[in-house]
């Protein structure tokens, strides 16, 4: 396996995308956010879709140089519009407003229309908890999701970010409202596997752990079955709502297939603004440290907390450098 | 099946309330709370749990005449401490405080610690939506749900209600960490059915769809295996952290089993600060009609949006009358 410094992959995107005219400095957050997300091990949204983003800049989807404008505003709660500028960067834009609101008072909402696919969406819940925040966020999609007892996609595989700071290793929840991502479908089917549970539905409409099935269908399942649906349902109507935007059903159109126009929601929320360090930590130890004690259903599989595996992945691709698939990153070596 | 009317239900508690030492108006909320559980077809926690909520005031776990105290505030966010009052009538107030946090400041979040069960977590939700407020809230529980990979319970089956309002009914989820509650496996289990789909584990460990397995392991199937465990200690820590309270792990001791000192957390969003009604209306009617109008995966199983059949209960309820189980009824009647 081919691994890559993460400075060098930083640089490399960074050089990329100054190319496409972007400004120094969004040049160099753009880029560290997609080798950030490599580096964290969410390889699908990193350097690999680095090459996807570049179409769109190239096909008109992304305006490079566009930021946010703000089209309403009370008290902790913002609407703005996206203006079809670079998903990573808008949303890294409006969580730190969300930060910055919370500051003052208490917590902050950022909704935000007319973006782009904000990458990897764990992104914001780290920037959040690296500023000492709890951080809620989603985004709405394409749709991409049967409602649950549908076999047509209306709803939107839209992920969701919950974030609690801790000095020991954030704790980051980032979920698809699918039981596996189309990611993770792929390398499941690439590496010859069945997936561990039921992921989604064959062409008989019966529930499958074939990976393949389930992308030739298209018919992913959400995760908790009507539950998922239903979760999926409430943050699509919650983001575009307040955003002023399109919903999932909205963005869709025969005449363009490509997911942009997109529907977002930021939230802040300050523990310091109403509590007190010493409790959270108490809270904190107590609770990650009965999960790692509990008996395990099985000795050899740890019980990790949401978030866990990210620093050990970053530790150790910091360490030897970020794994690459060489199709990828001679593709950006060229871009 | 016995149907009592609505009013003499409600009039029935009240009653018994007011004979142990409610106030007038409290005695009536939160008997009117119990009852509308019960109309809505949440009977779990309607009437049948009205008669263990008797107890928990006799044994002093629930102080009637004790309402929540602010105990700090910055902004949009606020931190109560529920006194051991009643958890119905603690959480509707939370809610109200919220709401009227969010008509002035956008959004609104109370974090309310030592309380009790709050009953019915989705009476808040529709609160908040019939004052027209898009709302999020949750409540950590005793130990009931091992983390994902451990047979010991440290998580708690937490509800999780997230509404949004429509002027042709409201959009309210209402969904706890486990694919099925314990109230539906008892159901199952009485009329000797198997779950739809795998509920739990069984005593060697092995997933099961039978639901008496489950009640004995009581080791119920977080919602979407990984995910739902993960979401339960995302809203563990938030409820818990902002409350200055106690977290699902710190509520157990041997010496209590029962159910008290909970943390939650109540979050009402004003669409109308930011956003514009006609914008709302158009996102909720191409949603919910492409839903409803999305091709069937079973043409006899209706495409329903949460809350759909809350709303057709409630309708018939009324009309008819709301079912009690006798044994229950006879219990309330006799208090």
């Amino acid at each position: 396996m081919k691994r890559v410094p993460f400075e060098e992959m930083h640089g490399q995107m960074r050089q990329v995308l100054l190319k496409y005219g972007f400004s120094a400095e969004r040049a160099n957050l753009s880029a560290r956010l997609f080798a950030e997300a490599s580096r964290d091990g969410v390889y699908s949204h990193g350097l690999n879709r680095f090459p996807r983003f570049i179409e769109f800049i190239q096909n008109g989807y992304v305006k490079v140089n566009n930021s946010p404008l703000r089209t309403a505003q009370m008290g902790a709660i913002e609407q703005w519009d996206g203006q079809q500028g670079p998903g990573n960067l808008n949303a890294h834009f409006c969580m730190a407003r969300a930060i910055e609101l919370a500051q003052t008072k208490g917590m902050g909402l950022v909704a935000l229309r007319d973006t782009n696919h904000w990458m990897r969406g764990g992104s914001y819940g780290w920037q959040a908890a690296d500023a000492g925040m709890m951080a809620i966020c989603f985004t709405n999609t394409t749709p991409n999701l049967p409602p649950w007892g549908a076999k047509e996609a209306v709803l939107g595989n839209n992920p969701l970010i919950i974030a609690v700071p801790r000095s020991g290793g954030h704790v980051v929840l980032d979920t698809a409202m699918t039981q596996f991502s189309f990611g993770k479908l792929e390398s499941y089917r690439r590496a010859g596997k069945m997936l561990p549970v039921e992921g989604g539905f064959d062409e008989k409409g019966n529930l499958t752990r074939d990976p393949a099935q389930i992308e030739k269908t298209n018919r992913a399942l959400p995760f908790g079955f009507w539950k998922g649906s239903g979760l999926s349902l409430m943050l699509d109507l919650m983001a575009s709502m307040l955003a002023g935007g399109k919903s999932t059903i909205q963005i869709s159109r025969q005449d363009r297939p490509d997911e942009y126009n997109l529907s977002q929601f930021f939230m802040a929320i300050n523990p310091n603004s109403i509590g007190e360090p010493r409790h959270y930590e108490q809270v904190l130890t107590d609770t990650i440290t009965a999960m790692h004690r509990a008996a395990r259903a099985d000795e050899k599989q740890a019980i990790l907390y949401p978030g866990e595996r990210v620093i050990k992945t970053r530790v150790e691709n910091m360490k030897l450098g970020v794994p690459v698939d060489e199709e990828y990153w001679t593709k950006v070596l060229s871009l």
